[in-house]
């Protein structure tokens, strides 16, 4: 069972927005047995949409199409599904009512005649009901293939494939299952990794596949599976994962599911364990409070944070005595372990994170070369500090001070 | 002059990453004039890169792959673009030298049999080398048209971008002036707005377009334009943009180029003016202090945050009076300006943000209803606070909170 997913708009093609959609239709077809066999993103223009559409049908059984279902000009989406399906729009009564309804909530206005437009369906479609938005999706069959078409606005689609999407296509095809397992490593390169396991990666059965997926400081090695019998396979991805951990025992760090991080597991833990963080931010930003904070639970262990981005918040807000500042420098061991140890107190917690670098591209309030970083994690039985080299581009040194705080957390989460 | 992205991967099938390499390069590439007709994700399949290659031939004069070159067994793009030219791989010396400068420096170890591997190429490829990792980028032509394949870690990829290809695409091809430009507009739907700009839509010539992108609580306008004089081209977007500003003053907070954030607006200004911002986060987390920092020279004008996410936080360190939460709760008015308030007098700063609220999907600390958001802003005038009901979609919750704070900062901008 194949889909192809079909994202439209200028927007993706010109790198105006990052097309998160894709993702989200991915693992949500996954979960149910449907492999994506490949997503195109389009322009917003009728001749691409409709050679699209005539590709998509060649590979795919299903054909998913975010985007451009919006009442204005430059949405193409719908005139061009019905031109393609010989078919004319025809207005329904039912989301007009609904259009109106959410007017009339919202801005307590009467429906414009541009959002009026927003109930023309192709007549051959079923409509699918959008609960948080005007344009409404809609399904609709040709022999074997099913055609989907949802809005391009990311909360409005999510919910339109949960409520709408899944139950129907589970309910339609019938579909094989599909398990993902990932491993999550921290502190070894690919090819390390890749030559530690290659016996077993090369006796893999062939309904299995091995990838690796490299990011800043972890590699993820993914098993995939597909097969009929659900606990057939799960078993036997299992077998493999019990046959590769002894050789990853010392850089395993968790198992994930699809886009589960550190930060995740970590969170669990911390909450299982009835423990608590805080953290004291310079170089990160709250970056880190926000990986925490954008799971839902996050108040059950995470106490705050301090940015304290200026020196002179270190001092105010941090009470860092102005002469360590002076006599190390902000981007120090010792300031780093100050700002760990002071929030912890400050905020009565388990553990604290400090870190204190510099991000780059200029070198703002220290004279630390671009990239060094401290990190200091603050426990009951004490502090210490790590220095880092984390390169000279800011994103990248951004990011790889937030995985390399989380590690270190971790391995003083399994001690404490 | 048309390219087409090509990403390889399993991993963005199943929604295990996000493709944010494809939007980098969508707009590298706009940027000397080369439109994207087509941005295509496949999976790690011999056959289908094949298919996309030569599909991707057919639509486009410049091929651009990332992905899929890795030194594992899972990484097959190197073997399947030899193939698709009839060629060979063969070892280039300089590569070789390279991976193993960098296997000296990180690990201080010899390369590994794996790592060897990524000095093979094809040998009617021309290497752009990768500064920042083993996988080399690869410049093939083939007549008129040219296959580029580069690494798919996001920085490896861009700094090959930002080096070797968009230089040598310059180089190679006449290309014409793409332009956009983009009004940010807060406060009212797109259907609203398109309604009253829809006569200027009508008369725009036909090598400018205008597109509406909305998001929660904003809608941008972009107007994209193409043509051989860039001067005449500036102009012409120049001419429409003075037509529409007199109709949409009311919500226009500022221009925007591709990705630019209202974030970025507002640290330009308060730059410039010399003044601060000091933020105390509840329900956000650290998100909008995440906003600000990701950009260089935010110290400049960011003292820091306070994220005082348990309630004892706000109590502990920002130093509210346990009274004041007792009797209004800690998503109310009255903790909102205090928190404002307090935070800009611990950092002395010129401005201040407060969020509390419940972004649910369960109450935590408060009995507010899932959703209602309270954002306090305070000057050297005083302090306001709003409230807001942002729905019950935790993400949308922090997202939209983050996007009303701002624009009420912006606001206060100006008055101040």
């Amino acid at each position: 069972m194949q889909a192809e997913i079909i994202t439209i708009g200028d927007e993706i093609l010109i790198g105006q927005i990052v097309d998160t959609n894709s993702a989200f239709i991915g693992k949500a077809l996954n979960s149910i047995g449907v492999s994506v066999y490949q997503i195109t993103s389009i322009q917003d223009d009728k001749a691409h949409l409709l050679k699209a559409f005539a590709e998509a049908e060649k590979n795919a059984d299903i054909i998913i199409i975010t985007g451009g279902l919006g009442p204005t000009k430059d949405d193409i989406t719908k005139h061009t599904l019905a031109e393609y399906f010989n078919d004319t729009l025809i207005q329904d009564d039912a989301v007009l009512k609904h259009v109106e309804q959410l007017f009339k909530k919202y801005i307590n206005q009467p429906i414009s005649d541009v959002n009026k437009k927003q109930a023309l369906v192709p007549s051959k479609a079923k409509v699918l009901t959008n609960r948080f938005g005007t344009a409404p999706g809609m399904w609709i069959e040709k022999g074997d293939k099913t055609f989907i078409s949802l809005p391009g606005v990311p909360y409005e689609m999510k919910s339109l494939i949960e409520l709408e999407v899944l139950p129907k296509l589970a309910e339609k095809y019938k579909r094989p299952f599909i398990i993902h397992k990932t491993l999550l490593t921290y502190g070894l390169g690919e090819s390390v990794v890749a030559e530690r396991i290659e016996a077993i990666e090369d006796g893999l059965p062939k309904h299995i596949k091995l990838a690796y997926l490299p990011a800043l400081g972890s590699v993820r090695l993914r098993l995939s599976g597909i097969g009929e019998d659900e606990a057939k396979l799960e078993q036997e991805i299992q077998i493999e994962i019990v046959k590769i951990l002894p050789l990853i025992q010392d850089i395993f760090v968790g198992y994930q599911d699809n886009t589960e991080g550190l930060e995740l597991i970590i969170s669990k833990q911390l909450t299982q364990k009835g423990q608590t963080l805080a953290l004291a931010e310079s170089c990160t930003g709250g970056k880190l409070a926000e990986q925490f904070t954008s799971h839902s639970g996050a108040s059950a262990f995470f106490k705050g944070a301090i940015v304290s981005y200026a020196t002179q918040t270190k001092i105010d807000v941090l009470e860092l005595p102005e002469d360590l500042i002076n006599r190390f420098s902000v981007v120090s061991s010792e300031v780093a372990k100050a700002m760990a140890t002071n929030v912890r107190k400050k905020m009565n917690s388990d553990f604290a994170i400090a870190t204190t670098g510099n991000a780059g591209p200029t070198k703002g309030d220290s004279d630390a070369e671009v990239g060094t970083v401290f990190i200091a994690i603050a426990t009951k039985n004490g502090v210490e500090a790590h220095e880092f080299t984390m390169g000279n581009h800011r994103e990248r040194v951004i990011n790889k001070t937030v995985n390399k705080a989380l590690e270190l957390l971790q391995k003083e989460i399994f001690k404490n």
